[in-house]
């Protein structure tokens, strides 16, 4: 195998039916993965100076934080305790040594149908986080959700949506560019192109659109069981400069969530090699 | 109320499962109700002359017929099929005297994880067909369906996506614009106006967006039930110039589709007045 493992990273959500912070971490170290992606209920869950611990001991890098954002509420109350808890999501992801905090933006607040308002809302309370994320060194990754999740998680649905506002907030923001929420977009390969200059790609993550898709949110899939022509989205994103890890990210209530973690694992490895990479990598950057 | 019933159309999938074509068009009738918009299987079920007897009998407008499309195959015997097909459905729209044949274009062919390739059959399809609707003076209006739809029912996602294609393939095509598949699009504002300027909106289907949706497929909301701000909505489409009906089309498994059709019908024109129209119509074109 020409690329190493170190390219592959376990968002911890893949396995968050299975094993807590601790085991997950021990698991993907067992089987020789070297990055993760952690979830704050889950570094909640035992701790963040544990959390801190046990990712330092195995030597894991840690490719994003999720998940910060949702900035969009009904009052200015609301909003304003939004800003506050993204403060400490982003102080738990230095505290953990994460490469960017993820941030899925938030929907429509209760009540509303004003999509464009919800929108002023996130870039508000981004330009509200962002003095504090620049003074800890921790760049936020803008993640934009599928249109699906348009009312109900985040009302930044394209990758050309985020790509603005990076444009308009400036250093210290970049996008998380998840295979599952963008690869319909007709406009994809021009935004990714986009996204590399300069180069605002701070996370990458994977898994599969699956035919039929039986639930919105838990029925996405292992790479390989769907449509998504993921060796030709690698090859997009390494051309757009990114060669960080591709952190799996697979919800999957009815699926992988039932299995033993360790198949999970063994699949995603064997998956990884057998429908991701290309052969013709350039390689993993390292920190 | 100063906005007639002219404006309000029916598509007969909203009232699919309580009655025949004959049964809706005459209940529609006696709701007042002026257009309707029926699907090909509907008029199959009762005889394409006969339909189109039932229709001009009781003085119906066609606002558009549904549904032509599926392009997209995996081999050039199942793509010259489906060409073949449309022809037929472009001469039964005529026989019904619709305004327009609506296009759902087709998803990705069986195998297939090549989106472009898809997007390429889409416009060689379309300009197969569209000699013969120019022939028979029967306008495609070619629908962007949401993107979860992308892999199984249409690669046309987006309203920009389907005016490209009109902007490619000439006289003789527009779009159907359905509240419920473009609601989230952040260029909505401005696709819209691209799409009266030239007038190219053929159609405009209502619905809403519920919180939480249930199922990808059937579970659409009556207006007002869901998200979407249906009053501006009228309003852009207006702005742009299409005066046409508002064809109510709701797929509602377990909703809409269990009860009477006089009670869908009922609520379809009190919500009609209650959460679309604005009070400052110019009012409905004539034919």
């Amino acid at each position: 195998m020409t690329v190493p493992i170190e390219s592959l990273s376990i968002n911890l959500a893949t396995l968050r039916m299975q094993w807590n912070l601790r085991e997950a971490v021990e698991a993907c170290a067992r089987h020789g993965i070297r990055a993760v992606g952690p979830w704050r209920d889950q570094v909640a869950a035992i701790g963040l100076e544990e959390s801190a611990r046990i990712i330092k001991a195995n030597g894991m890098r840690v490719t994003g934080y999720c998940r910060g954002g949702m900035f969009t509420a009904a009052d200015d109350a609301s909003r304003q305790a939004a800003i506050d808890d993204n403060k400490r999501a982003i102080d738990e992801a230095v505290a953990i040594d994460a490469e960017c905090l993820v941030l899925v933006a938030g929907g429509l607040p209760p009540g509303s149908r004003d999509l464009a308002a919800a929108r002023r809302m996130v870039a508000d309370g981004l330009t509200a986080v962002l003095p504090h994320a620049r003074a800890c060194g921790m760049p936020l990754a803008i993640e934009p959700l599928h249109p699906m999740y348009a009312a109900d998680r985040t009302c930044i649905n394209t990758l050309g949506q985020a790509l603005d506002l990076c444009d308009q907030l400036g250093e210290g923001v970049g996008v998380a560019i998840d295979t599952y929420h963008v690869w319909w977009d007709p406009n994809l390969a021009g935004e990714i192109v986009r996204a590399g200059a300069p180069q605002r790609i701070l996370a990458h993550h994977i898994c599969d659109w699956l035919v039929p898709t039986k639930d919105m949110l838990l029925d996405r899939g292992m790479m390989g069981d769907g449509v998504i022509d993921l060796k030709n989205f690698r090859h997009m994103i390494e051309a757009a400069g990114f060669y960080g890890p591709q952190e799996v990210e697979i919800f999957s209530a009815e699926n992988w969530w039932k299995r033993p973690g360790d198949e999970v694992l063994k699949t995603c490895i064997e998956r990884y090699y057998a429908v991701c990479v290309n052969g013709q990598e350039r390689g993993p950057s390292t920190r």
